[in-house]
């Protein structure tokens, strides 16, 4: 799928994704970017942007990559997700990065960094697993966890 | 601070929590609950509640625990959070319970548990690191890590 | 089986375990109580004792109550691990207690508490989850993930 | 602190490390690799590596590049560490390559990504936090979290 099309369908299958200013930017074989524009309203006290927030990016760009990847199934859950917060983000877009550690088949475990858009400083890096339901359509996975 | 006082001094800080349908709703020397409505636009593909919903409420509970025990300091923030999706959640309010593993002076180790209010079943489970901003109020933390 | 059938299971298959200090010390129905006596050379600088031998505690507690529920299957495997160290633990003997937050077909999520068997101070906390594999005998799971 | 330096002061202050099979390789302003040597016994059952073996070689990687950095600190404690394990380990050595993804005046994040030697496959990755005592010296820190 292309970065348009993942775009699609999670604005599809998930009304609030339309709402949270996400964009799945670019769609490559090794990674999947996904854009959140800065918005005033998730910002919390001290004036930076809110953990959900950035959990929830985090999470998108996973989804993001499995569809870029897998292809459009709406079924993958995630199992498991790690997140560290390095630094507070500047009042800036946020570019999370996803690439894949693993993909298995029943399996997949996602590294996410999340970098400022305004000077590209690492924010926050995240590792998460998705379940794949069976029966998916397999990518050639040729390099995928190198 | 009472929950009522939890959940104002979170409203005033966070705009983005006015309009998550989560609510504060009992502070005890151990345990700090927040209920998250069941919205249904919230839902992911397959009906369930998407993963970022209950990570936004698995991070309120811990910043609840953290006022209602250290009063109001808008400048903690979280480190890291791990969440482990447990199950498809029912279309049901959910009730975050959190407790702290340690209190300490520079950080809070804090464990969150979401059930259904359906049906009190466990449906995800978290652990957060806060820092907290030195010059912080301490509580009486007898007993905390308990 | 039994506390003393799930260690000798584990030292069997495991010869890093019989040096390790560890003993399966209780199984219940929810939970399974792993030992680690405690051994000079452990100790890390500062006094301590050093964390792989706490993850190394963590883990054990884990495949001990995948054992002990689920009969002798060798072949569980950790997938994620996910540690909080609370505090420096005393020179003394730790506790390690295990109890299922899901325990589904695929998959098993645990969580651990390892205590000081001096104090019972909670000392860390481990979330992990171990891939199941296919074809594993079921235990009754009734009221397992409550 | 050289690698050899830094191997040295592990091995004074931690006399399991001696006996692990852990060797600190490598150290450049960006990473720093530990190799664990193959050994038999700590095979699990169907000949895996077991987990506990590669937790430790990762907190090990990552105490050497907070050593490697800002000096002889021994008494730098991890407080979280986060690990995914990724596929079966061959037999034969493991390569631990640990990078900062933020190196704070409190704490540092370190990612650790551990592979096979035999063919470079990742075989485990982990992200943990150490705290960091104050009045430790600081290392240049340009660059650290880039």
């Amino acid at each position: 799928m292309t970065a348009a099309e993942v775009d699609q369908f999670i604005c599809d299958g998930l009304p609030a994704y339309a709402e949270s200013g996400c964009m799945v930017e670019t769609v490559t074989p090794e990674t999947t970017t996904v854009r959140m524009r800065y918005r005033d309203d998730q910002l919390r006290p001290g004036g930076s942007l809110s953990g959900p927030t950035m959990m929830a990016l985090a999470d998108t760009a996973m989804y993001a990559i499995i569809l870029a990847t897998l292809g459009p199934i709406g079924l993958a859950v995630t199992q498991n997700l790690n997140i560290n917060f390095l630094q507070k983000p500047k009042p800036a877009d946020l570019l999370a990065e996803a690439r894949f550690l693993r993909l298995g088949r029943r399996a997949a475990v996602i590294d996410v960094q999340i970098r400022s858009a305004a000077d590209a400083s690492l924010v926050a890096q995240a590792t998460g697993t998705y379940a794949i339901p069976s029966g998916a359509p397999r990518a050639d996975l040729a390099g995928a966890s190198a």
